[in-house]
């Protein structure tokens, strides 16, 4: 049950949690990184597929996520007409109006027909700290390319929380963020995980003893094999992937993904996937899935024997039902806010 | 959104649907499968695995589908506790009450963490005509052995529907079933389908000329090859095959298929797995699935705010947002049901 | 082991099996259908996607196969460079060399890197007999509509095989086929196929009481549910649907179903898309695939001790270790055939 | 190709690497943990079910890996014969005698038939260093249940390899280990990575403030998150997690891990796997998969051609063969090697 309406503004106000402004920028890349962004992006294909102009337009381009975190758009396969394409298994792209497209594609998502949103695909090349990337890959229906340590040799980028996510643990909930820590003790928590990476990272390249390009630092000794050298960074060392998978299970991930409960540093991905590129590439989905996903809720058996005594007025009833029908207290306080009572 | 409540009451009287009493038989069995199955069931041996008594007394055992089909349990992983083990990496059985067994189960179902129910695991073998297989197979997370037409001879075994399932096309819904024919016209269906079944298969056998263990009937001819001759068959035939799936993609695979929308003649089949083998494989799952999911709801955006008027004793505002935010007209109705509204 | 050198010919002469001339083909379409088509292949867009002008030009048009079957490419994702790009994790498309592609898809191949092959995706519109769909279905890892004989009506076309594939049953293996039956008992097979076949479809529409359009043919009397009235028909009868997979597992797809003990209705499928459509989409990996897989060998521990027996030049005791390796009947033949010592 | 014979001398001696000898041990238990086992190896349960005694005599007790590491085995379902029953799709065990399966086995091994070893599944609980953890995930037809960081506290446990694996980068090769390195640079880097994660792990329990049960070290100030504290540590830390799958899926994961290209500490856990599980539990099936997997090869189709002009004694040809069909020097030296020529 998540009675989230708006999600920003649970973000970055209901939750406390903050979120950064999200930019598009290049300015952490190579001259030789920034000049392959610009070769892909001024090329100009002809071509019969189904495009997106609002997404051509952020093709290739990195938005920012956390300190040193990106995601980009690599390529992109469909759109909300190819789903609606897949529901009737049609020859062409037909005469309907947009009107029934939205029409099919609302009851193809009430209905949890969920087939035809698995004909539309995308590719991201996301940047991410290890421990995201070890929530993140838990989703198993995508295919991913990694970064591979064993064979090169990662950047010294770790992820360094800023003040306003830096909080204490919560009670009675055990992995919740609670109040926000003082800035005396938020910058002591900075600086030991900086510490911490920075003097990793100076061993990491000891026990390589190479630069990055692959000559050796001391000539007559041997490096370490890489594999085992990196053994050694922590888990707030950024590293990348190609991600890509089908938008059903990209709506999947990113409603677990985006929830409350999910990981505050896993969220502004989340985030960021769904408001800067799900919403500019299939409108329609996007407006279905915040209508009958994001903003509604599931309702227990016990829950709904309450709403219906509330909506019969039988407010005392109510109260009664709450203690027959083993609804715990997080769950009665959810659906208190869920319906606008308090809570 | 399925405000089903006794989902048994729904199918025998509110749908209107014919479900036969569930029996278990061996009636339809060879003397050599019978012979086998008592082998089996006669077998004992000690474990120290997870064992569920009262499952094992089901064990091997055909519960009747359908006029010639069955599922029988062949074997299983898991019970209750080893989702609690699973969802806490723990080393033993632990030392935990039931009461916080079933407390944590039903905070992982509330919570859609699924992972744990993944730790159960279930094989089957069903007997179900090809029409059935074809929407059962679209559940892909399973493994399945199926009975081989290209390497074996189908049995003389076909679906002749009952004459209380034997119903008309419904109107507005395109597949929905709706009125019961006439007795008359029930019977000329039947008599369509099993005339064209038998001559079917009269030819399949003619096509082989071959009987069952291989001895051709004519020595002069050749059969033909038995991949081309079975494709005669309609898709009434009678298939089986071995399924094997966890029990987070059964209770997935039951929820859409015991659903109102679902055939009924797969609806048979999930409803005889979820109230015969769930519900005694793992009664603490059964229990909360059936709170949280079964007859639980999902109420969308739209339909929440109805709720919260109505909850708030403003029903003119209800109905005016009925207009204001896109409810369909079967969506409307479904929130009336599930309110206890008429609808 | 597939011995398999030059899989047209094998299938041409060596298996005996009949491969008709692919073409692509409008004939069967709808005048509706054929406007639909001629817009799609009309429209331009401007994309900066990673573009195959090869595939365009294929975009949309149906390859016929089998008596009413098709393959069409409905859409596609990545070419040969996204799959050196996803392996590389890089920002561009590089500079690179096309024979360092070449090489590093090589070498993906050999060393069974599957990861970077999935980031090409290809979405496929296929028309196909029932029985060779159930067999296409058992590959899982794929996202599939089919159209609905539950919400629609079937069209009347049926396979009926050529005689040149009307075989019969070969000995000892008991699904492959052998001898081509004679004319005049092809003719029969045929005759019996067809009539069965037009009778079912007849019944059908007498059970539906409708037109295609939605019309009941008689006012007065009520049809049968479509979902019901359908399993009558056989699974020699076309259906169609949206199947879209990515590169790996759709080379996974074609190994097996291009295999000579792949069924001919479903190779014939195999050959067509490896054939027409990937040899044109991604001609590097076309071409590592058929070096390594298709034209390549497993051989077994005891296949390669007789191997380097024979190596050696020791033959009398690659004879001996025949009996001593557990080398079967049919895995000596293979390889034999294999080695070109005939067999 | 992967021309090994004995896999555990090519471990032991071949590639240098170093194995220690497997055994099953308890010590690094808590008295609680040691007490939950025991507990579970006394319960005795009666069943029906395929049950292996050989497996059974294992179940629940850690096979040590690496210096800190398990893997348990703690639920099977299946055995050998019930790979035959559902490849058969049968009622019973049948009275087929052991040479039988043993045929149908090899068979299905042999053509790549894999859907009935996915009628075995196995659930071990692992505990690995995450960089392991990372590799392993990759495999993702499997169920996983991670020990998580969020809610629970990590120990104070590291990998930290020994003198024998801590070898040189070597080349031409990017990701192999090459020569050892001396005793005095091997323990610099021990002390190294000793050091840092020990310093790292000081640093989680200050940021943590709160001992593993949950009280606070320092009354008055308030702990960081848990799900914060936990990025400061190295992927060198343990992680532990229920993990689960069929028989199949267990096979390709054994044959990528097990191979010369796979990191050393992951592949000791994959031998472990294979030869102290998998081989007592289906003692035929690990038979056959040696025979047609382990111990066998692929050729590429310019390998096969050479090998037929060494099988016809003419040497030059080979030779020539070499150079016109793109046979890279890598694969040329694995052709050597997998024929007994040297190389």
């Amino acid at each position: 049950m998540r009675p989230r309406v708006d999600a920003w503004a649970a973000i970055r106000e209901g939750s406390g949690l903050y979120w950064p402004e999200v930019v598009t920028t290049t300015d952490f890349m190579t001259p030789g990184q920034r000049a392959d962004l610009e070769a892909l992006q001024a090329q100009r294909y002809d071509t019969t597929r189904a495009t997106v102009p609002a997404l051509e337009t952020l093709l290739y381009t990195p938005v920012q996520v956390l300190d040193h975190g990106f995601v980009r758009v690599v390529d992109y396969m469909g759109d909300d007409d190819a789903i609606v394409q897949a529901a009737r298994v049609s020859y062409g792209r037909g005469t309907r109006r947009t009107s029934d497209d939205r029409g099919l594609i609302r009851y193809l998502m009430r209905h949890r027909h969920t087939t035809p949103f698995e004909m539309c695909e995308i590719k991201l090349h996301v940047k991410l700290p290890i421990f995201v990337a070890r929530q993140w890959i838990r989703h198993r229906t995508a295919n991913v390319n990694e970064y591979s340590a064993r064979y090169s040799i990662l950047d010294r980028e770790f992820y360094t929380p800023s003040t306003e996510v830096i909080r204490s643990r919560s009670r009675p909930s055990r992995h919740d963020r609670g109040e926000q820590l003082s800035l005396r003790k938020a910058a002591r928590v900075q600086e030991l995980l900086r510490e911490d990476a920075a003097r990793s990272y100076l061993h990491y390249e000891e026990l390589l003893n190479e630069s990055p390009t692959g000559e050796p630092h001391h000539e007559r000794r041997s490096g370490l094999a890489r594999e085992l050298a990196r053994i050694n960074l922590s888990v707030n060392f950024y590293t990348q992937w190609y991600w890509k998978t089908d938008l059903h299970n990209l709506l999947h991930f990113l409603s677990l993904r985006t929830d409350d409960d999910a990981q505050y540093e896993i969220r502004v991905y989340a985030e960021a996937i769904l408001e800067r590129i799900v919403k500019r590439w299939v409108p329609l989905v996007y407006e279905a899935y915040c209508y009958y996903r994001m903003n509604g809720a599931m309702l227990s058996e016990g829950a709904l024997s309450v709403v219906r005594s509330l909506v019969a007025g039988r407010r005392a009833e109510a109260e009664a039902l709450r203690r027959t029908s083993r609804i715990s207290a997080r769950e009665w306080n959810e659906l208190l806010k869920t319906l606008d009572l308090g809570g």
